[in-house]
């Protein structure tokens, strides 16, 4: 095995190892994002506490050993140390300044950032490329509906905030609180935060929900139409190489 | 009429005799699961408490003398008794022990086990089938779909905790607290429950609701591009058989 | 112009007169729906209430004298009075009493049954028409749908019920009060009214959110590939007619 | 450079002039809008209200420049003045008033006029073209939709008041306010200022939002299946373009 063979299997992009290291690498991320989510769960008992703690110390020490581990064996360290993902792989050990300097507990945050390292796992799926190349195939189309989702939500906002402001000073205050209304209503979420309750306030709002629900409906539409022309395309290309053997 | 005829009949599977005691088989299990739903309602009049344990009973009897019939009629009886369905016919009568001792309360929960034979209707569905095949040809893209929402949610948790628990520790308590926050929000349920009420909070859910809007639409995409798909294949195969004949 | 043409005069579909009458018509049974919802508005200023009283039974007497003209005009009058249509016409003309015996305010409600004569409007539409083929066509994929999505409402209360009934006796105090949640939650409404709050009761829902999303994913789908399947045969027939020409 | 050229330098649209002046011209417009917004937040620092009325006139200025410029330079004047760009660029230039009469406040709502000129933007743009034709080709179908919920929501906002009226007659007040549930309910908003809590109530409301889920589902599909279609005929009429060739 070769020295730069090493960061492959970490990766479990190596031809000939097995995807072990890379599947145990994959879960310890997993478990530490576990970890810091329990970790800010208030009155946890003790133990789950101090067990915390040295689950956290093992996670650092083991991807402070990674991060020395990929510059030792990168085929150009300088490069690797200065690269997307050396970047990350060096944040993601600064949380153990935090037991050597408690008050920095900011810090353990960037412990998240391995996060991304999950990401890798989807760079080569098939479903994923599918994904991607509808999406791509339709930015346009997308771009437009954003810009009049923004339009729609904007004139949303000034019109509920002259119906409303008078009724409900404190609830819709303004146009960037009236914004957000908007914002969760045509989502559909509704939390029930602020409503109108003016009946030109109501009959305004019905008007746009309904425009609202055809707008919504336009990026599914989207992604369905270029997922379908995607299908059909690959398939004709499918069916072209088939003929060409 | 043999013996093995017997769970045929039951199933409404024989190829000669009717469908009548099937579908009174499958009336019953609907009914006992309604009762159970009934039962739970406080403050009932006692002659609906005395009815709902009287079908109960009934109701148990029947399935122990259809559990003893099944054993009975069975090919290979010890095969039957060990099989999925022999288990869950021979768990929902279990319930009969409430009789017995009431303090076993929770094991009448068990008759709903019964309602996994309704399940068997689906199985032979036309419609089902075609819904089958569809979700299993996407099977890979709704499972990259369901690992980016995920992360997604993780990532919308983190932030709202960071953006409102200075503003609301109660509600924004721990990161697995603002986790249900942000499934609330995405699944655009939105109870109302917990949401953010700071400026930052606010823009933050509004960018994350924009896209949640998308990956929302992605399942629908895949499901309508999958059955177009297995329509089309189907038709293709329809007329290769018409024109063979 | 025969006496039988002036039903047809009424539903505007007679070849050579004009549809002013029908519009007019059609314009009075909406007007009349819409004063029968402003009546229900407490507080009213008396004038408004005296206005509303007049034009119901300025309706209500053109009710009965079209309801007369038809039963005098159609070709057989008992045939009439005792159709779909006849009964419709007969009991939105019952009000009336109201205005002989006020303790009957209740009968004027049957007023609403004319708006089913609006459906009328929709037999004939054309896009209505390619609406119904492609609900028609795929019935029993939303029967099945219907199926699935009932025996998922029904596990749902019963497992919440079971994790909540203990911290909440009060929201989730039964089962069918659990169904109550099922609903509003699967179907993204969210009043707020009942969430659950132990946490196994919302990494529960969370897990049911999920399969709930693919669920109402499924129907769009399913409307669509129905849609466009419609679309492909009724432009196959299209190009078959002009080729056969 | 003509004199006629300065317009179209401003929309952007001179065949040889850069697109610069047209997009500083559309980024005011953007900071207009978003400084109309800001001045509705009560409690802003003395020096940031100071900010965005120096901001007003600014834009304010320019707008009337803008105004002056485009009559001056238009071909001819007066039929500008009149066209809708011409009384929308005037009307938009009014807010000025406000500084001379501070009372007119309202006025400058008017300043908003200007974000119509963003969407000259879109008229051009190929994405755009593609949704509007799409949408153009199944309005029949989509006002179909809009007449059925409408009938739907009528229906469910009489049944709610039957249903409900008694036991909240606070909320369930009248036909109008039962109108305003339906509208929350149906489009899945779900605010939870007003719910059913009658087990009538609830049961008539579980149908309703059963076929609400399938009406919701209706535009999607017919959105999908036109772009599709689209997409088809376009594909096809570019084929027949190459073959030409």
């Amino acid at each position: 095995m070769k020295r730069t063979d090493i960061p492959k299997i970490l990766d479990g992009t190596h031809p000939t190892a097995g995807r072990g290291v890379a599947l145990a690498h994959q879960a310890l991320i997993f478990a530490s994002g576990l970890a810091i989510s329990i970790e800010t769960v208030p009155n946890l008992p003790e133990w789950t506490n101090h067990g915390l703690r040295v689950f956290e110390l093992t996670v650092l020490v083991v991807f402070v050993l990674e991060y020395l581990t990929r510059l030792i064996c990168a085929p150009r360290p300088v490069r690797y140390a200065l690269s997307f993902w050396g970047v990350v792989d060096l944040l993601a050990c600064l949380p153990l300044l935090v037991f050597v300097a408690p008050e920095l507990a900011a810090v353990r945050m960037l412990r998240l950032m391995r996060l991304a390292a999950l990401l890798k796992l989807l760079h080569t799926n098939r479903a994923m490329l599918r994904l991607e190349t509808a999406l791509h195939q339709i930015r346009g189309e997308l771009a437009v509906f954003a810009f009049l989702a923004m339009i729609i939500l904007y004139i949303a906002a000034v019109g509920i905030y002259i119906f409303e402001h008078g009724a409900q000073p404190e609830a819709f205050s303004s146009i960037p609180m009236s914004l957000w209304w908007a914002v969760v209503s045509f989502t559909t979420v509704g939390y029930g935060d602020i409503y109108p309750i003016t009946p030109e306030g109501r009959i305004f709002t019905t008007v746009l929900l309904f425009i609202g629900l055809g707008v919504i409906a336009v990026p599914t539409a989207l992604i369905t139409s270029a997922l379908i022309h995607s299908d059909v395309v690959s398939r004709v290309e499918h069916d072209v190489e088939e003929d060409l053997r």
